[in-house]
């Protein structure tokens, strides 16, 4: 595996406690978790690949509180690793030796604005509680991952998340106006704008957003909203191979111009896997396909009717020999359960043993190649591996994932982790790609990045860094090495 | 005026010497323009705020040349001023005794790729030049300003430029993917992503731009293309007030969705002053309005009739008394004049005698309190001064500029600049905006930011810059004040 915990900081005991009592009489003793069994479920992330450890978890209320807290840390020498809804894959979110802190508590919406179409919402809140917030004032916001119900704003910021909508509407960055950080030495910035245009000085919003909490910890955010779609068509197609993926997308480019809102690609394994293992998944093509295509069209304009569109688009692309098949979803009900198809797919692949994931990307007209030249090294260096190449194509971003050979052991198969990571990154960087599309650094690619970004670039993140957290207290050793 | 040229830096004149002749020894003699003739355009802004001095113009071709100048510039402690198309407003293209570093030479576009719909340009490529290549391709790359002509895209994107397409498209920064970037020091850094997602590190793409060369010097970027609209509609409105124009942008953004591709606002002063003044100006309108507004939708869709769907808003909108008299433009050419009403109106200003500007932003809802209470405000400040608010409504954009009454002597009224900057910034300031969209700060709004800007943003601003730029070469005393 590529991964491993690294050995926790040692921090003086009777300077932690004093830290923890004065952090106690400001935010309540009961808000300074040390109970073993509490501190559990924040200790390990999802996929089991980090365990950290913490002398406790904080929970403040407020920014105030999150300032006070970061400031006796600072002042202690004490690192502090914030902590969202504990869904990040590439363990951004672990603690080892710092002090964690929770966010959870800072979950008000505290203001939505319909006419400006902007939400001002805390860290703390669920992605799910401001989707409510915007449904509930006719408006969409529309970052969209699995985790929703359990990922909170402030981590989403933090990764700058990704998702199924960023084709249309763009990533967690694109999606904010505005910020509000607690600093390393426990200054607030309050830089909650609201404005769409601002031209005032350096974007230290796009900043902080992405810096996976190594810059300070953010606290609120203005997010923008969008007029909620009137009319939404959506369709699985099955298709021969990803050059044909490629060329569809095209065509419904330039058919449907802004109304392409998704387009997502599995494959037969992929989709075989889901309708193996996930209840409640329907096959929803008859014949057999080597690739599929998710694909959604969606619109707020009056009058619309996309699914005629989409009819119209797929039966020109059949005639020209691009697809083998589509069916368009018949009422919302339909359109979820294809969704489901997709969406299950990363809980699916548990089903199968072993999974070495890759989440990269390269431009959107080398997908077709990358997919092939890269299923095509892995098979060669581990015959019987089974390729999994799905996710977000019309962004350029695939999650290459690689389920062990059967009867394999486990163990084994992901003692390879390395060696697959050079093959699969070797080549995305080969083509201009990214080896971290969506996910961010954290500690799992941390080591991994010297190997492919440009040294320049890694020189200007460490100065940064250094010049707003001189003395390394936030969430240090993520995404870039500790001196 | 509010503005003042600084004084020049006083630097030794061998050291001087020295350095051009290390740079013309690399670049060619004649590409070191010390000439006073030559110089002169280069050393004075469109508005004649500032002028500027240099020892010397450096023209150089290539990013390695630009590399070369900034690190033998760095050596010799000889601070360097990027100038572009010398269009900029606030005065930072303006060199007060630094080196003056074309980047005219820098013109090439270097690729671009209708499928990931991505050109990469360099900084010396004028605007007009992107624009036509875009569209030799069948794209459109949206930013859209009136000096298109002769601004550069290095100085597009080292103000991250707005305009009139932002409604839609976003400014400079959400059009660009990547960047290359020579460091203060004279390193490269190649950032020329052209991906649609990377999650590797800070957002360095977003930092350099809108830096004002304070931070490096842009040399090339990868812009972002769309699809070539199919259609288009554009609409110029009579209307009461500001509210109405409100009123009408929400119901233009409910019924036409993605469609809106812009909304300007103008008065009948603004009006009146283009149809004496700019040959070739018509009016639209048979009948007298106190307000205009140029709207335009656009689609990239097939079979799209937009026309169609403005007429039946503006319908509606007349139905409701919010409206006067609308006309949409049946030819190119029809919309091609209604847009010179709206984008003549800087120039004509000219001719009704000395202007006060302001660049100004506030949220979408708040624009007709806005424009209402700021020209009271002004109008008891200086009564027959003749307000001329327009602009960008539907970014929350306007450009609250200030005609002289009259009769009145120009220069006394020039002199009020400040006292008219107070009661515009404070007001702006109470309703959470920006007294910067879309032009920047340079030195003209630098002394003028600290009163507005967030002290804590202000000092972020300021760490950065020391650690990217130590020497303090790049562009001093622009956007920030040198300590």
């Amino acid at each position: 595996m590529s991964s491993a915990s690294p050995k926790p900081l040692l921090l003086d005991a009777a300077r932690v406690a004093g830290l923890l009592e004065r952090i106690a009489a400001r935010i309540g003793a009961r808000h300074v978790v040390t109970d073993t069994a509490d501190l559990a479920p924040h200790l390990v992330e999802g996929r089991g690949l980090f365990r950290g450890t913490t002398p406790a978890m904080v929970e403040p209320s407020d920014t105030q509180e999150v300032a006070f807290i970061v400031a006796a840390c600072a002042e202690a020498g004490v690192p502090v690793v914030p902590q969202g809804g504990n869904t990040g894959l590439v363990g951004g979110q672990m603690p080892f030796g710092g002090l964690l802190v929770s966010l959870r508590r800072l979950n008000r919406i505290r203001d939505l604005d319909p006419v400006d179409l902007t939400v001002v919402a805390e860290a703390g809140c669920t992605l799910h509680q401001v989707h409510e917030a915007a449904t509930a004032a006719g408006c969409l916001f529309p970052l969209s991952i699995a985790s929703e119900g359990s990922c909170q704003i402030g981590g989403n910021l933090s990764t700058n998340a990704g998702g199924t909508a960023v084709l249309r509407y763009g990533n967690m960055r694109e999606l904010t106006f505005g910020l509000e950080v607690v600093l390393p030495d426990g200054r607030i910035w309050n830089g909650l704008s609201r404005l769409r245009k601002d031209n005032t000085g350096y974007a230290l919003k796009d900043l902080f957003i992405g810096a996976e909490g190594t810059l300070g910890i953010i606290t609120a955010a203005v997010l923008r909203l969008y007029p909620a779609p009137r009319s939404r068509a959506t369709a699985l197609i099955g298709l021969p191979d990803p050059h044909a993926a490629l060329a569809l997308f095209r065509r419904l480019r330039d058919v449907a111009g802004d109304a392409l809102s998704g387009f997502e690609i599995l494959p037969r394994f992929g989709m075989e896997t889901v309708l193996k293992h996930m209840p409640g998944t329907v096959r929803a093509l008859a014949g057999d396909h080597a690739w599929y295509v998710l694909a959604e069209l969606s619109s707020t304009r009056r009058g619309d009717d996309l699914s005629e569109l989409a009819v119209e688009v797929f039966a020109a692309a059949f005639e020209a020999g691009e697809i083998e098949d589509a069916v368009v979803a018949a009422s919302e009900a339909q359109a979820d359960g294809l969704w489901r198809l997709r969406e299950a797919l990363s809980d699916a692949q548990k089903f199968e043993g072993g999974s070495i994931k890759h989440d990269v990307s390269v431009p959107v007209s080398r997908v077709p190649d990358f997919i092939a030249e890269a299923a095509r090294r892995c098979e060669a260096h581990l015959p019987g591996v089974r390729v999994c190449a799905f996710g977000h194509m019309g962004d350029g971003n695939i999650h290459f994932n690689l389920s062990q050979p059967v009867g394999m052991d486990k163990a084994d198969y992901l003692a390879r982790w390395e060696a697959f990571n050079r093959i699969v990154h070797d080549l995305v960087a080969g083509l201009g790609g990214s080896i971290s599309a969506e996910h961010g650094i954290g500690l799992l690619k941390r080591d991994e990045l010297p190997l492919y970004k440009d040294p320049v670039a890694l020189q200007l993140m460490a100065a940064i860094k250094a010049a707003i957290d001189p003395a390394g207290i936030a969430n240090p050793g993520k995404v870039l090495k500790r001196d």
